[in-house]
């Protein structure tokens, strides 16, 4: 089973306690496609400018990931700057040049309609459900945004959750969404907006929880003494999370579960380096190593 | 097997966001007693003014916890005034009249003194000194501390931490004593400090972390939708630790995660109400239920 992603390419500038990187690849439909491709094939739907070197992601094809939907426009690539404190849950955007992505309307290429795994990466919640309009009859659909569209498009973004099986949060959008500070009873609540079947809400250092049918599952962060660069993070989490799932083909809780834990496993290597250079060379077997090592984290 | 605490016995003034308790029995010794009761036999030692009610601590005495070590002084009992915020992890102390507190020096009655299990409690570092050297021989002593003493006693804090084998933080106070952002570096840190066998660190909400010769066990918080009062989740939660400990009778690295689930489970009761409430009626079934419960929270 393959999956479809949709979301952004980039070029990230990124400065952290332990270094810097600057112009590297980056964006959500990357670290997703990084991440789940360990699992499934992935077709990815994104632009790039002129600027972008192909080359950079010949890595990701020799994974399986499909990039028949990477459109390329004049112009540049979408460029982002950040940097992240002592305290890596903060983080202060230094640029943001939308560039070729500003104008981006997701066309999804006729052979992906038939997708039955979809993630929406943080995009848009208009193109997010532009995306689905195209979207023949998609087994699971997986919804991330961020506070910015909570705050600015919450009507449109409201619309979209309708249309999805699971919604990814962190924390604090979790609160945003619902208004409540109390994490639980936030989530209790966000799940009733438009009734997603599963909510996962991501809590950086703090590990992910998962609800699903009234029932909660959680996971920690894996313990990692140094986190050079969190960026892709949460995309890398999600690219594990719905590839496990892809893989497997079903959405009983116990296959939910263990994705949760792929999700995280991913991610904590993801951290572990910037921009790519953890995922690129990532395989299976140190993947399985590091699942196992969470049943020893959790286990009593 | 028994427990020994030593540690505050008070009347608490707690504002929450769900309601209020005046002059409501409350204090480190009493908290942790009622919590390891349900699994062994506690001796406090503690100290309490002429203005005490005894009658309001029978439901102890019923549970097995023996108060020959609790001495009655001319004067008040010490009182704690705090408001919790909706943001629970933050609390503002309004008083703090210490009365005879402020004058006990711990005086361990001699049928005490080969106790096996010892527990101090939040309490000057030197007084906890003090108690270790009337115990003969302990097997196992779990320090408790405050960013109070972490500030203001750190040599004798690390004095007394070099005598113990079980040290319990919460996550504010691991940065603190090892100055590092990092919780796992922190963690790892503050463990080569004065060398405790073993370092639990409390996350509130996001759960607690037990660190036992390099090997890490994460438990999550009971999802609760309304934590009615935080007052005592710490002690509670050494309480059930320590107790379950005392009861199996040997510090293997299973017995200390079961025990760190125990811990959370009777600390997600407390604070289901206000004062002791919630302990005061709390079953062994209602415990080893919920248990369980942390058994499919958790497992994959």
């Amino acid at each position: 089973m393959s999956v479809l992603v949709v979301g952004s390419i980039a070029y990230d500038t990124v400065e952290t306690p332990y270094g810097n990187a600057d112009d590297s690849l980056g964006g959500s439909a990357l670290y997703f496609s990084a991440a789940a491709s360990l699992f499934c094939p992935v077709n990815v739907v994104g632009v790039v400018g002129s600027d972008f070197d192909a080359s950079k992601i010949s890595f990701l094809k020799k994974r399986g990931v499909n990039l028949d939907g990477l459109y390329v426009e004049s112009g540049s690539t979408f460029r982002w700057g950040g940097r992240y404190h002592k305290d890596l849950n903060k983080r202060d955007t230094l640029f943001t040049y939308l560039n070729v992505f500003e104008s981006f309307q997701p066309k999804i290429p006729v052979q992906y309609r038939n997708a039955d795994y979809v993630f929406l990466a943080n995009i848009d919640p208009t193109l997010q459900l532009q995306v689905l309009e195209q979207i023949k009859k998609p087994k699971l659909v997986v919804l991330d945004t961020m506070n910015f569209w909570i705050s600015g498009k919450r009507a449109m973004l409201d619309e979209v959750v309708k249309h999805c099986d699971i919604l990814i949060l962190n924390d604090e959008e979790a609160r945003e969404l619902s208004d409540e500070q109390n994490l639980i009873t936030a989530i209790k609540k966000v799940s009733s907006i438009g009734k997603p079947k599963t909510l996962i809400v991501k809590k950086g250092e703090h590990g992910a929880v998962l609800y699903h049918k009234g029932a909660f599952f959680f996971v920690p962060a894996y313990p990692l003494d140094k986190v050079i660069d969190p960026t892709g993070a949460g995309d890398s989490f999600a690219g594990g999370f719905l590839g496990y799932i892809a893989k497997t083909g079903n959405l009983r809780l116990g296959t939910l579960k263990k994705a949760l834990v792929y999700g995280s496993a991913v991610a904590s290597f993801n951290v572990e380096d910037f921009s790519f250079d953890k995922l690129k060379a990532l395989t299976n077997e140190a993947l399985d190593e590091r699942f196992n090592e969470f049943k020893a984290l959790t286990r009593f």
